[in-house]
């Protein structure tokens, strides 16, 4: 049986280098072909260096591909997908244009109309351990972004039970890839390097997606969410540090206990979600597709505190994007993204 | 006029070269005695080269001095500041051990009995910008924890103004600096580089102190608040993220320009403290006694957040303990600790 | 066919636990038992958790295994493994016990009479790139230090080529794991944050390795080898930069298409090893066991200046120990140990 | 007596932001002027927060000045002094423009003709530990560039002693501030975090300096130098190791300390200087002015090996321009620059 044929568009950022690296040890499939703007023309083993062992040439427009990472910019990529939706490819968008389900919402925060409203309902939000049935009978996956997944992961399990009320913090703190290759003062290393910093208080446009995908899972409509990132001198990684009020009266006598429970329930079968013992550290998922989770409560105030580490190119985009390419093929889900993080 | 004799118990740790490093070239004093156990007898030059322009001999016993710099660690810092103290000496204490009025709090958080609780109430609690006149007129200062500094200067304005819930958040983020120079494996380099996690997940003892100043400020008793501090791949620095729910009808028509103005208010004479147009960076502040804070509102949540950032050595211990020392003497407040933060 | 049973002895630190990583996910072997004196009794999941996909526990000694890796210290190691080998187990030895032919030279670098110097002559030095003939036919392998290695394959084609002059300088910068877990002051984040030193100034011991081995490939001798290691602020990674002087004639007209081509047609049939086309980055190799290798001249000054860089726990010790495993089972010399540099 | 008056041109950036650092302190000029094109209007504390302290307007054009730093770029830096210098102005360029004595050797490396070579014999070049007479009679410095500092001071005793060969190598180790606040790849934090990196390995634009500047100090004409920078993952500070040959007989019984003391008496009254005792660190100059040496020898090799650190903006840029105007003034030579080195 001939491999499915998978191709990677404009591979020359962040995202798009982590999926080919993935992609090119993946088992199962066969990465047939890269694109890139600027770099078509050139081997990618000369522009990523990393990749010394994969003979490709980055390509200006995609070959004979069955299923295609679209890797390009938020507001771009739809443009890009649509026809390729039409000739019936199967599509995984890493960028935000499918993950709003409210198109005015996403005018919102992305600045201009959806350009293909029409087209929002066939995308399926792409996290696996909670959407595994649609995902498997898509044809357009909405990859999520990347404080995204860590802050939905953190707090699904809490907002699927009810026992949060409804006003909750997430802080976040974020390498630097996350905000990509391009180049900005904010991005350079000597400004970055020895601070931290938050950034876009007045409203991220990341927050939405959270607000939707918790909300689709609690009863009471949606949740009020204080969302903070923060940039940290680090390259990959994102902690989510998430408070929210427990609900008198429902987590009981030992309430460390009992949250800690029901999170080892909810993802008692998800291979990729680990429930820690310790809080956990970024260093713990550096380069993996896993996700460290460890819940408490603050016994004096009655917080509920969830911590959650992924990796911001891995689980927060290329690897969760190949876990969904996994499920949607009907390939064993941990395909090509099993391998331990890196430590230290 | 003879300048004031000053000297430095346990110079050898991060507080104590960084004492050494802003009192040998202060205006108005005269750094004469600096002790440590481990390098007795040697030249602080060639323990610590930064201080290569300075010749002194580190000492086991102080020598004539009128006021000290105690850099001992908590719980061992009392006693080598009594018999100081009951010779007529100024004090200032970089410890925790006189920071907290309650010696049952105390107890619960250093693990064992106050060894001189009847020396509590002698005390001040050295935040100059908060306790200026007490300073003034006390033999001994309990100079504040790092943690608590940022966080008390982020909340004091809306504390004192009775704008927000008693309910509030601290998020913060430091440098490795402040776990100090003893050798542990979450300081080792390769667990903290390229990482950030949360610890003392449970409870962090500098968190009294923030109840206890932020409650002498509201008029409605003691606050609750969570605090959560993360470790941060940089040397020095913290970034403190408040959050605290602002009471129905307090901010009026624009919130944001409403808690601004009761910022720039309250620190407006106050040189060492600024209130900034953009959210601040560490950096920016690097190497210096500045804070810099950034007070905003969540218009969708109603949250007030307020940013500080403080360089953890500086502001955060040896730059405010100059400057309580700079109070206490009746020097100009800013000598030897006006000094512009190093950037980048 | 059942797969050959591994263990690993000493898993604790930073080698061990990278054994654990690139054994726990290779195609052919299994990873059968594991051994931590601090540690026995844990789980490795809680000890390292980015292995919380391996559920294996740490032991006090080791069970039922076909080969080990030993990653116990210098000076340790000889006495863990000579009974293993006189049990008939196949033996990697990561530490320097049995890198140097001469006893006599092995007792000046690491202070005491070698303790079973009648195995010396047992041992095979595991490079494969240069040894793999040996490598096939042996019992032990001693497997090369991380600058060693670095430096021996930037410098191996032109001292077997006889182009250059027996007085060389190599001047290496290693990311700090390369000094392992144990916690000394010079490991402590704060010291080497921002830092660049160089240490071991008056010797380092894997100097001799460096020149027994391009000894060996020379006609003329024992090369005459000044080698400075510097110690930079990155976890992983060595750079080597190599200088000698090329023997007038030897390079003709164009020298660096010269050394160029001398060097692509030595590690043609490399997989693991590139001769690249631009100055490499550590970051290219960084958690693989590539080597990449840059050669070129000053033209001015008539110096061969080599370029390598390692990842110091990939090819540097790790890595290269698998790879090393392979070519002495027969297997695929690049099984599990092909996965591209994460990057960035 | 009225102070002088002193401009920065174009200082926003990372040497511009320095010089206003340290001069806004300084006990004996007056910061009066300072001009940036991009920022021109803005106050610089928004700018650069870390000067929150200063109450300054960026300006278009140079306000009432008497003495200059001009920290425009190589090649248009130039254009802007020589009105300057007409009108009697007296400058310190912190450029490349008047440094190299040899108006071909500039075209050779600066890539045109010099804009004005009859004005380059009026320029002297700034290294007050060398050439403090001619700094005291001109008009027109040239403040070397920071790479060039640090291989001097280290090679000048050896070279003014005659003992060693031409024949040098130096290996130097920078950080990123080095390559200026402008964007580019090479700068960006995820390329530089967690790498080390050979860079411009077919010839830096700063080796000529260092052979013009040695070539003067040594008796046998023009030395041969094989420079080559690389960058590492920190802000601030450059480490060059040299290597020598030591010319056979020079050195008598006890090398080492032959070595140190012909480096001791040669900066024995230079105040910024130091001959320390253990191999240095940047760490330990960062943020200051002073220049740490080790001179030693490899006995094996014969090989004279001189470390020295420097903070590239402080001794390798503003920190000596400052320390150059005041020689040039008639100032302490020390005053302003002579805070210690932050640490950690």
């Amino acid at each position: 049986m001939s491999k499915t044929k998978v191709g990677i568009i404009n591979v020359t950022g962040y995202v798009g280098v982590e999926l080919a690296r993935l992609l090119c040890r993946h088992p199962y499939i066969e990465l047939t072909s890269i694109t890139g703007r600027s770099a078509a023309g050139q081997k990618i083993a000369r522009v990523f260096p990393n990749l010394a062992c994969l003979d490709m040439t980055i390509e200006s427009a995609l070959g004979d591909i069955d299923l295609v990472f679209s890797a390009m910019p938020h507001g771009e990529s739809a443009a890009e997908i649509v026809p390729l939706l039409n000739a019936g490819k199967r599509v995984i968008d890493m960028s935000g244009d499918f993950r709003l389900k409210d198109a005015a919402e996403w005018q919102q925060w992305y600045g201009h109309a959806h350009p293909f409203p029409q087209m929002i309902a066939k995308a399926v939000y792409g996290i696996p351990e909670l959407h595994a049935e649609e995902i498997r009978r898509t044809q357009l996956i909405a990859n999520p972004g990347c404080y995204a997944t860590g802050a939905i992961l953190a707090l699904a399990p809490a907002a699927k039970a009810g026992i949060i009320e409804s006003d909750i913090i997430v802080d976040s703190k974020s390498g630097v890839s996350g905000a990509g290759r391009t180049l900005k003062l904010t991005s350079h290393f000597c400004e970055v390097d020895e601070d931290v910093c938050a950034y876009s208080v007045d409203g991220h446009r990341l927050m939405p997606e959270i607000v939707q995908e918790i909300g689709l899972l609690s009863s009471g409509g949606n949740p009020k969410i204080t969302f903070m990132p923060h940039l940290i001198p680090m390259s990959r990684g994102i902690l989510s540090t998430c408070y929210a009020t427990i609900k008198p009266g429902t987590a009981g006598g030992n309430a460390r206990e009992f949250v800690k429970n029901l999170y080892r329930e909810f993802y008692a079968d998800k291979p990729l979600v680990k429930v820690v013992e310790d809080p956990p550290h970024t260093k713990h998922v550096q380069g993996s597709n896993y996700t460290l989770i460890y819940p408490t409560v603050d016994l004096r105030t009655g917080k509920l505190i969830v911590l959650s580490v992924i990796d911001n190119l891995g689980k927060g985009a290329a690897g969760q994007a190949v876990q969904n390419m996994n499920v949607m093929l009907g390939l064993p889900e941990t395909a090509g993204v099993d391998a331990p993080a890196m430590y230290p």
